[in-house]
């Protein structure tokens, strides 16, 4: 007991030791201790151990990120700006206003929200005052947004970190902590036009961010609980089979049919007949043929929902996306809180990331390619009434773009790519070709800051020129701004191009017009 | 007890009342139950029922931020982005990379590196595998990141979120959420020169947000230890003398004195020793003086100190930013890992924040009206080998921009000031002034996007003109594009320049031109 007390008193950190050392004092205080009491001692002693982790007396440290993060470096970064730069680009163009939120949010406000995945949600440790946890996705902190200010129509956009207890496939771009780019619009409007524009959004950023092949999947959760309405399956089920349905992209059509049949319970005849729904794939055709399905009519819900897809597919045929998109009838999304039009978007080409069999023969398929949903979204008309205390409705349609498989298939493409990512926009190191001017170059890089010219200076008093040039190669500085003792004389600068090792002097009064005449070519 | 399952079933969320529910049928299939569990299952709806909140069976659900935290509205975040912009520009001029780190870190990460403030740190509840705390600056992971990469020398810079448990002082821009900007520069170089450029960032950025006046307190950590021996401190006395002194921008220097001798033991004579010094502040001078002093001079580490102060207001000179930086032997600063100097930007007249009784008066000093700090930093050269395996060390220095009290101040200007914020970037609205030409707006808008041009349109089948001209006065849309029969007979759309209601036809193929020419010259 006493050995474990010094292992720990020598191996924690200051905050455990001083716990384990009045342990220790307790037990030397209080001979009359039972022995259920020093058995507990133990096994927390022990416990602290198993998370020191080892035996040797020595502390090893673990260096790492927690499961599931990754830390971004300089070039990652300057690929996410790239990426970030697009999706806002967009986001604006269709005149998307921004808001954020905190990162953590009363626990209650995400509870109910998120059906089976609230098992993924991080809660932090109650350290007294109000429970709290990690938000799960942006679409319920801004639902809370709109009750909690009583907003009923805004166009916004929303690019955040959210957090999920996953298990991360980080190599396929999935982690627990990731980025989600939300475009949202709130508001009682006629039917299927901000619907439409979210397709639109989906389909410019795909496009403008070079992705390779793509589609976007629609259909309506009033489609989806009407097939299974005149399928018959029991009201209580629509849920419940609508998780097995979403695992249509992941299963063959045999497995999902066997759950339904042996898991859910659904006789053999039902799981058909929804089997044969499924299966369709169309445009606005589609729509219109099941409009005239005998069985589908039945349902008012499916028409509904069948009716908004043709119109639908009416405005996206203005928006010059239909190449696009496909009315999929086995599309069913996981989340609780969509009411109607649902949607996803689906690289199906994206050689770079993941190479199956099929298509390293050259034969690549959708099926073959796919790296998965990289954006989904749908209208979710019910979720601020569930803040809202007179549960007034706000309509709303949204989508959101998931960045991190993005950022892995633009990683794979800048690796791939002879072109050198720059890591700073620096236009001009201000060096020296002899000893002790570090003074002058000091001067001088403060007029160029001053000017607005991005600028650096090597924090050595007597840095080699070599040194120095070399520095500008490796990080692509276009321009030196070289001072020696003759420079300095003739009040003027040597400029060197570093692409072309051409050198001139210039006049200090014309210096800064000639950088930023030279970058700004560039 | 049926009474209260039933209470759940009614008000709570779909999960609990499963839970309920099933606790219900328990008690009602098992009649051989004991007492026991009866009340332990008694216990556990109470606990519930105490969650929720209330004994009169509606569930009140509590519309708000967690503790400290806060939204940004649309207004409050193009205000946030200007900030952002500013500051980021200043940090890219000076040829800063950018990484980015998770919000959450390994509990070990952070142990033992922020003293006393550790209890303000939030940790995740243990829901199995790691142990995991939000990051509570920005520093930290920093150093984490540069020993798990084996990075010798990198300047980057950090915008993000870090968290405290603190109690939030909000009105004066104090939150438990909230944003860090974090300049650093790691590397061995010569002495001052990577500190002098953290504080001519300091100084730009302030200037360049115009804050007011300002003014940058610098001094280090071997001064301060120094002065304390010199002075006949004990060297275990160290650091909590100097979290005593770091409370002279709250408390005069009696009660500073006070606590010195009361709580932490020292002779009246030696706080009346060390009050004599921490009331110079001055520049350069100062540290001449200082240099010359008898008992100053006992101390090498003083001594060091000063000579790089002197080395820091040489370059600073250079930098034309000795105006603001001021040598000031009080200031502490409470983070543990300070090695060398140490600064903090205090802006001393935002008289829209703050206004104590002096400045009514018309008498503005910069105690008065100090909103405090709203940066700082310093040298840690310690802090990378903490996590290095062999212990090597990188020297850095930084500063970090606390952001949240520069929006207070941002934001009571906006709200002061007669200009409008834009929260969107559009251009121009399509609009229409008769019915039925949903399409018509739908195929324009589709070449506007497609065009790049910043667009909006109404989602409405038949909005009236007047409303429609009525959100772009509201919103600053500058330009009106609109369609009606004549003008899609004559291929033209009428442009109208909201701001003038100046109103002219112009050709379909002339209008992306018409448009891109009249927003650039705004």
């Amino acid at each position: 007991m006493y050995t474990l007390g010094m292992f720990c008193v020598r191996a924690c950190s200051g905050l455990v030791a001083i716990r384990t050392a009045s342990h220790v004092r307790f037990l030397h205080s209080f001979p009359g201790i039972t022995v259920a009491q020093i058995d507990e001692e133990v096994a927390k002693l022990l416990e602290l151990k198993a998370r020191i982790g080892g035996d040797d007396g020595k502390h090893q440290f673990v260096l790492k990120t927690a499961k599931g993060t990754r830390d971004y470096n300089p070039k990652q970064m300057a690929i996410r700006e790239k990426v970030f730069n697009t999706i806002i680009s967009c986001f604006k163009r269709h005149g998307a206003e921004t808001i954020d939120t905190p990162v953590f949010e009363l626990k209650e406000t995400l509870t109910g929200k998120y059906g089976e995945d609230s098992k993924l949600i991080y809660d932090l440790k109650d350290q007294g005052g109000e429970l709290l946890s990690l938000r799960y996705d942006l679409t319920v902190p801004f639902a809370r947004y709109l009750a909690m200010n009583k907003i009923t129509n805004i166009k916004r956009y929303h690019i955040a970190k959210v957090y999920r207890r996953d298990n991360p496939a980080m190599t396929r771009g999935r982690y627990r902590e990731f980025y989600q780019c939300d475009f949202d619009i709130a508001g009682q409007y006629d039917a299927m036009i901000p619907d439409a524009e979210c397709l639109k959004i989906v389909h410019e950023i795909f496009s403008e961010l070079e992705l390779g092949d793509f589609c976007i999947k629609v259909n309506d959760r009033r489609i989806l609980d009407g097939m299974f309405a005149v399928c018959g399956v029991p009201d209580d089920k629509f849920r419940t089979i609508c998780s097995t349905v979403d695992k249509l992209d992941k299963m063959a059509w045999e497995d999902v049919k066997k759950e339904m049949v042996n898991e859910k319970g659904l006789s053999e005849e039902v799981a058909d007949q929804i089997g044969e729904y499924v299966s369709m794939k169309g445009g606005m055709d589609l729509a219109e043929r099941l409009l005239q399905d005998q069985k589908m009519c039945k349902s008012k819900q499916a028409c509904a929902g069948l009716s908004d897809i043709r119109l639908l597919f009416s405005y996206l045929q203005l928006f010059q996306v239909t190449d696009k998109v496909v009315f999929d009838l086995s599309l069913a999304r996981g989340l609780d809180y969509y009411t109607g039009i649902i949607y996803e978007g689906v690289l199906t080409q994206a050689g770079v990331t993941v190479v199956s069999n099929e298509a390293q023969k050259g034969a690549p398929s959708e099926e073959s390619v796919s790296v998965g949903s990289v954006a989904g979204g749908g209208r979710y008309d019910g979720l601020v009434s569930m803040f809202d205390p007179k549960g007034r409705k706000v309509p709303c349609v949204g989508v959101s773009i998931g960045i991190e498989r993005i950022f892995s298939i633009m990683e794979q493409k800048a690796e791939a790519s002879a072109e050198k990512v720059r890591t700073t926009e620096v236009q001009v190191m201000v060096a020296s070709a002899q000893k002790n001017l570090l003074e002058e170059r000091l001067k001088l890089i403060t007029d160029l800051w001053n000017a607005g010219i991005k600028a650096e200076v090597m924090y050595k008093k007597n840095p080699k020129l070599l040194s120095q040039l070399q520095h500008c190669e490796e990080s692509g500085i276009p321009l030196v701004a070289i001072l020696g003792e003759q420079e300095l004389k003739d009040g003027v600068v040597k400029l060197r191009i570093v692409a072309t090792r051409e050198e001139f002097d210039i006049s200090r009064a014309d210096l800064i017009g000639e950088i930023k005449k030279r970058t700004s070519e560039a």
